[in-house]
């Protein structure tokens, strides 16, 4: 770890211990409101699958549970393929601190081949990212600093007069310094939206990612030909319900292509 | 298992064996173009994690990972709490046949609270079940003659000269014979639709589920109340992408209540 390395990759970087143990450290860079921001330990999780030795192809899917509490400390990751069939590979992830399972997550690599391709969903009609202005994020947490984001809309305004019947927020996001796209970077940006009911309320309230699941539809050479470009990101809520709410979210090119598609849980208290 | 049990409760009744194993098998009448249906399995694996003597609260999230064939034979069900905290739960559940892994799951359990909800989707404008006729599904697969579809768009025709641009389906669907909906049929229901690229191009083609995540957004109580009534179900891919291909779906009470989302990748080959 050099003060060079991007903070990003500073967060996940990992050291091997075992062929199927890794070790890590929480940075005070990417702290959220409580522990760290979830994002960054997703793309933690895909990192050491894709730093395994024994992978077999691209991230396609990634699921993150949030188990436990992770204090700001070193961790452990233990890593290991389940399944591995001809042109996929199932993994199982946990990251431990104190003994303690704090994320249970699996992940797939698959080796993809060309075929009948197609994009149902149509890019939104926002204004293009250098037209949006750049969003003070300031106080609302360490982590967002490492971002640059410009709000369309949906921002939180801290003014619960401000608040309407929906969570839909829309942004262009890229890493702040800029950093080339890739899959720990995208896995980052599918946790880069503030809670849904934050935006529904327009004020703070106990809130937390659960579980989050994202799918890649990209390939490692398409994320590279994003560049230091930014992203759009959407998200929304389709229902909060007795402490739990859902939220879907697209990743997008600046060209319009769909890169990854997103859903978690967040547990709130309202 | 006696024959006065309805089938889906014979597919997913298990054993206990030791504290955290269980033994199953795959049954004939849920029986898929290749293998087993997934919904099934999904709600095998559910049901080993509302069966477990520690398990606290009920389902928010379950992440199937498909990760193998599955034999239409005996299997075993690997399922433990990973993580317990004061009014939530994290479960690891593995199914396997022959010492390999052919489903890695994650769950997770909560005691939720009445607060503060809202439901952001609408209900779509759809005909009322009692109104769209039953649809055939013959020969489509053995496991869709254990439910009553009553589609109202978005079926598979075997006509591919009436391949759209659209893959979305809309269709009422319970259990048959009716059964009362809990958890364990809501899993499975959200499997139910035909992969999204044979809608697209109204043929059957190489497919399959490798990775689905649905949350529950209803209580048991609430779930018992639906009876057995019908839910439309609703689907669509957002994308299609070298071999990979998203889908998401709602499932709805007749009162227009969301009780599950789901989101699945499919492998696909066309």
């Amino acid at each position: 770890m050099t003060s060079s390395l991007h903070p990003l990759d500073q967060a996940v970087a990992l050291q091997q211990r075992e062929e199927d143990l890794y070790r890590g450290r929480i940075t005070p860079a990417y702290a959220n409101m409580v522990g760290p921001f979830g994002g960054t330990i997703a793309a933690t999780v895909l990192n050491a699958v894709l730093g395994h030795p024994k992978r077999l192809g691209e991230p396609v899917a990634l699921t993150v549970n949030y188990a436990g509490p992770i204090a700001d400390a070193e961790f452990d990751v233990r890593v290991r393929p389940v399944r591995t069939n001809r042109s996929t590979q199932h993994w199982l992830i946990e990251l431990v601190q104190n003994g303690e399972t704090a994320i249970l997550a699996s992940a797939m690599t698959a080796e993809r081949r060309e075929t009948w391709s197609d994009q149902e969903l149509k890019f939104p009609e926002v204004p293009p990212a250098d037209q949006v202005p750049v969003t003070p994020t300031g106080t609302v947490a360490a982590w967002t600093s490492n971002y640059q984001l410009r709000f369309v809309e949906g921002f939180l305004t801290f003014n619960p007069q401000q608040a309407g019947d929906s969570s839909q927020s829309r942004l262009w996001v890229r890493d702040e310094p800029p950093r080339p796209l890739d899959f720990v970077s995208l896995a980052a940006i599918s946790d880069v939206f503030f809670p849904r009911v934050f935006i529904r309320l327009q004020k703070p309230a106990p809130a937390g990612t659960v579980s989050m699941t994202t799918y890649f539809h990209a390939s490692a050479a398409e994320l590279a030909a994003v560049g230091e470009r930014p992203l759009l990101a959407c998200a929304r809520a389709q229902v909060l319900h007795n402490g739990y709410a859902d939220q879907t979210a697209e990743l997008w090119s600046e060209q319009g292509r769909l890169l990854a598609t997103s859903q978690q849980l967040v547990y709130y208290k309202a």
